[in-house]
């Protein structure tokens, strides 16, 4: 059995944007060697998502207006309320970035054999900034044979 | 170690509608001869979801009724205006579908340890049509030894 | 390649609350000896959840209030007619508690490197508690080499 891991980087737009890493993480697998097994995509980030969905861009569009309705960023947070927390004073006012980074997930599981992953035709690997612009890192392991 | 895939198919409901998988699951890990390890699931659709939660006939309502009402059919999405986007113009308006997909995630991992799955009394793994009817395909690995 | 697998137990509190358990994993993981590999989370519950985020107290007590808000506790469910369910008397009225369950997610899969889990500077493993208080079950399984 074999393992092999690598990062992706991704500098992402401002507010929430969607970006689709699915052929970031097809070279990862050709780089590993590994035809049977399993992909692990893990953002490291709490004011990120990680999805699998389809990558059409008027629908990027909805999934960022259908959280400023859910979650709307203006809403009263503790965790916005910086003064009263022990942290730098310069902490952006993120509460409804790490509520919609809990609710969509950070991490996925994905089949792989005989080389491909197993995703239907119109399921792209999406990472979810929600919180942006920034430098964003997401780990990608490869397992298996 | 030993891989094990196969692929489940089921004819979902119309709308949205709970479908318990569970029984395909264990077939699949009987198939296997896997007893240690753990279990892949994904489903390979944009407008379906798996869970791991109670299969109860008037909790499976409570979810088609939530998500009515959390991201209405009915409401504006760009991605449902068919005539400007790029594709068949017989596709379905199916935003709402898509985003319910997203926050409730297609992916699931679970634990099998002597050829049993370690989910609590209460837990079945269901598939999700959110967008019915159709046929769909859940991909099931066994990985382990 | 070696599989390894414990139960953690949590004595949660009343209604939603969260709990770290990244601490209960790390011992785990030293437990196994595995140095590379990938460990899988599952909460045994349906009215519990597990995320990956920042466990922040003022951000736990937002988390709280987005679910009230969300997801009433006092809104009509089929599922708490109890009365019309062939199922004990005495369940409790918890159909808010399953909804909640379904969004967030049970099951976490997390790249293991090296001994370390590769989560970023402010991720933790956070049991979420939506039903409490009760004794919870996790499992939790290292595997790899």
């Amino acid at each position: 059995m074999k393992i092999y891991h690598e990062d992706i980087t991704v500098k992402t737009n401002k507010g929430i944007h969607l970006h689709d890493i699915s052929d970031h993480v097809k070279v990862i697998i050709k780089a590993s060697g590994i035809k049977n097994g399993f992909i692990t995509v893990n953002s490291k980030h709490t004011t990120t998502a990680i999805t699998i969905n389809e990558f059409e861009s008027r629908l990027t569009d909805d999934v960022r207006l259908f959280f400023h309705k859910l979650i709307p960023e203006n809403d009263k947070y503790l965790h916005n309320d910086i003064h009263l927390r022990d942290c730098p004073q310069d902490e952006p006012e993120n509460a409804h970035s790490h509520l919609a980074s809990m609710l969509l997930g950070n991490t996925e599981s994905i089949i792989l054999q005989e080389g491909k992953m197993q995703l239907g035709k119109w399921q792209s690997i999406i990472l979810i900034e929600l919180d942006g612009s920034r430098d964003r890192t997401v780990g990608v392991q490869v397992m298996g044979v």
